[in-house]
């Protein structure tokens, strides 16, 4: 671990504050690796959105911020890692869904299959939140549906709406200077506030990366900001499946590494 | 392991015949578990391209397929994984480079600062080969440098050209009917003359990931399958660095799981 700054120098790993108060980690295991945790009784909900009040699914991890794993678990897998293109299951809208989301998603199904793609997503968020690329519309449909099947139905449209809601509202909480932009320490801070703790190494890799002006301006805009997010969030899920034992490393075979890191590479 | 075809079973994984008549394994070590392995002493070649002869850097692992890794091994790493943003080294065109190669990157480099950039390298490599994205380019850069920072020198410049044109050369021997497209079958055995067997689920990822069509056509272009060999033989050599004793398994920290994948993620 050479090069590493070393627990206990500042450094935020381990056991951030927990801006929400919830405990840091319900279930009783090993200090969290991975930072703050929020709690599965206490989903984010800084705007003061309504989540659909759904059964709460797999959120075991009880980390990741955002509604949907306590609302969507993933289909169940066929294989050691689920089969990557599983046909979508059918999904009705939870009860006491905002009728205007409801509405949303009926105007981009033209043809009342119950499922929309992944261009007419594109077109339906655009017109609510912000512009997103392609790539970033299809990394949603890959996370909120863990397949890479390119439609999503009622269901998984409701998560993605109520957690575009919250990444919204905290985008504008932390950009405080409402320049549009958000700088490293503000990324830092914002992905805090979703449950993950990520090394000054990492940060800098995620500012370089999802910044449009390739590193000049040092500061992420909105819709990279959903895209870094969205990464973070499903990567450190995808290691969490495999650290079982919570100990912040994990084991990979050569094919789980590469079916568990290709799909967030090109989409 | 459910879920995955049993070894045996003419799945590919093990000792895919070498079409090199390298012996599969110069090390001794267990049966490589990345399938093909050519010599080191035999680097592919199929076009008859002239690489430079230059000193065999790191090239120890003997698979991976194409000529870099046998002539510019990384900078130095600086901590356990090398800083993401460490500075490249100046250099200069190994001895024997083909002049139109030199005269190819003096063309570039307006500035004569001995390094060109992203976009200078776009625009260089298209009048060459054919064109490539700026996402393609900046992956082909931190493959080349092992940094993120955006420029390469006279050394990796001739070692991104020579690769170019031995995978050109493959692209087309596999691209049969001259279609300008690959299928998944051609695309596994391009993998596999560069050393690197898939299975056929990552094969079928792959196809869906880099086929422009959004996995209609079921065919990869040659853009991107320069891409996704980049991205094949970036993350196998990745792995092979965590599975130091050749087991097909590694163990990530989550923070080198992380520093793994980010640069590969967006570019």
């Amino acid at each position: 671990m050479a090069g590493y700054p070393p627990p206990g120098s500042g450094y935020p790993y381990g056991a951030p504050p927990n801006p929400y108060g919830a405990p840091p980690n319900p279930y009783g295991a090993p200090p969290n690796p991975y930072g703050a945790a929020p709690s599965p009784s206490a989903p984010y909900d800084p705007a003061g959105e309504k989540p659909p009040k759904e059964g709460k699914g797999q959120g075991g991890y009880g980390s990741g911020g955002g509604y949907y794993q306590h609302q969507t678990p993933p289909p169940p897998p066929t294989g050691a890692y689920g089969s990557p293109f599983a046909a979508l299951v059918p999904s009705a809208f939870p009860p006491g869904t905002d009728p205007s989301v409801v509405a949303c998603f009926q105007a981009a199904d033209c043809d009342g299959s119950g499922f929309i793609d992944d261009k007419e997503l594109q077109k339906v968020l655009s017109s609510y939140n912000q512009s997103f690329s392609i790539r970033t519309v299809h990394l949603l449909m890959y996370l909120f549906t863990n397949t890479n099947i390119r439609k999503i139905g009622p269901k998984e449209f409701t998560s993605v709406f109520y957690s575009l809601q919250n990444w919204r509202a905290i985008f504008e909480r932390f950009d405080r200077d409402r320049s549009g932009k958000i700088d490293a320490s503000e990324l830092r801070e914002a992905l805090l506030s979703l449950g993950f703790a990520v090394s000054p190494v990492v940060l800098d890799l995620l500012v370089s990366k999802f910044d449009k002006s390739g590193g000049k301006n040092k500061a992420i805009e909105y819709d990279n900001f959903i895209e870094c997010c969205l990464t973070v969030k499903g990567l450190t899920e995808k290691f969490k499946e495999k650290d079982t034992m919570y100990t912040g490393s994990a084991s990979f075979t050569y094919e789980s590494f590469m079916l568990t890191v290709l799909p967030f590479l090109v989409a």
